[in-house]
């Protein structure tokens, strides 16, 4: 088994809808919960409970948490290891990129079985090249976890970086892509929801048999008809990030408002 | 007062010397310190009491914190708050990144006064554009912190993204520094100490006025000679970072080995 087998799985399982787990103060506020480490902690357990059993993956955004600090990082953990008891596959939002004995640290915080924060795949920044994610990767390979790189992005401030053109005629974002493909099944790519890919010089083809995290949808303005527009023939291999219009139903609404979404996500894929 | 201020004045009273605090198990090893967050806030603490007095800047690696979870973040939180009590600049070296609320949530967690993990400045990455840092850009300039943002680097695997050209001509690279420099105050650059600058497009006079970490030093290849090459008249801006040689002397020999280093470098910088 690789994360990809892994990943696909969960999807045809348990559908395409990746549930944030965003604790910002302005959810907790709707929740009637404190902005601290505890509200932090109660508000994770209880969006862990919603989910369970009707979604597959939840994605905790780390920025969140860290915002607690060490208390913070406590309630992450506990967060991440009730996920994992109840049969989620988490994928932690830590973006997190750098080279050499640095990065393979980063793959014993989030990758190593036995780690406190142990998730089942983690995002990833490729800044300073695939090659500089090399530890992390053969950690993940080792324990059938995922390292999901950022290669297309939403925001309209980073095509200009995304699309560069590098020496070997491949843009930023389409070496990614490629690089990733040939990975064996322990990558991943973030693609935004919203992009044009023609400007990255993207196809669905490219993305043959790489698992995929689209944010995006909802607040960001991408709908889930963008899904067949954005990765046609792939977009069965893409997870649904939702997270605020989902959150914001707070925490009687959380249940029927996943069911919906899931629901709707049903209608619109293969 | 900005950032870069501050920088420049720590750089002028307490040198170029910017010390690593990275306990990785190897180094851990060394020192006979268990890996443990136990061990690693041993390690923090002593390095830091080695420290003051002897250079200006500690910059400790986030990464081998995170390894021990909650448990080593509490150890990091520790750490910094040591070095600031002992009046150094810290550099939180965690390479963030993000979009909108998320990449403020970064800015809360590591540059607010108040926050368990405040420290002066932290790395951070510009893969979605240096807009996508606006809210942590911001949030530095309200509290006279900086945001490093990693631009061109010392691994060879790192330099067909950083130098493919962007639309408007310039580098990934090259267009990531002109962003920083037009920052008031608030951004710094990572280059790596190995980089052959013309590769990228890049010439002293487009560091102007920027506060530079550089890293590279010693295990990684470059030599204290290689300042002048790389940032020639900007030479005098670069906070120069060192850690494992330094470390690996242990915990008897780290004192001495930082007063050897720091004047290694007074002969070379201006």
């Amino acid at each position: 088994m690789t994360f990809a087998d892994r990943f696909f799985a969960t999807l045809s399982e348990s559908g395409q809808l990746c549930v944030g787990i965003d604790p910002h103060a302005s959810v907790l506020s709707i929740w009637g919960l404190p902005d601290t480490a505890a509200g932090v902690r109660e508000f994770g357990l209880r969006t862990v409970d919603a989910v369970a059993g009707r979604a597959g993956i939840v994605k905790p955004q780390v920025a969140f948490f860290e915002r607690h600090g060490s208390g913070g990082y406590a309630a992450l953990e506990a967060t991440i290891a009730a996920a994992r008891s109840a049969g989620l596959f988490v994928i932690a939002d830590c973006k997190r990129g750098d080279v050499g004995s640095t990065v393979d640290a980063y793959g014993e915080a989030w990758l190593t079985p036995g780690s406190p924060l142990e998730a089942d795949a983690m995002t990833a920044y490729a800044y300073q090249g695939i090659g500089s994610l090399s530890g992390v990767l053969a950690r993940a390979d080792e324990f059938e976890k995922g390292v999901i790189v950022v290669a297309a992005t939403s925001n309209p401030e980073g095509i200009i970086t995304q699309t560069a053109m590098r020496a070997d005629g491949r843009t930023v974002a389409a070496a990614l892509v490629d690089e990733v493909r040939e990975l064996p099944g322990s990558g991943g790519l973030v693609i935004g929801a919203t992009i044009d890919p023609a400007a990255y010089g993207l196809t669905p083809e490219r993305f043959t048999g790489v698992p995929i995290l689209a944010p995006g949808f909802g607040a960001q303005g991408a709908r889930l008809s963008d899904l067949a527009r954005v990765f046609g023939s792939a977009s069965g291999q893409v997870a649904v990030h939702v997270s605020r219009e989902l959150l914001a139903a707070g925490p009687d609404g959380l249940a029927p408002a996943i069911d919906r979404m899931a629901a709707d996500l049903r209608d619109v894929t293969p």
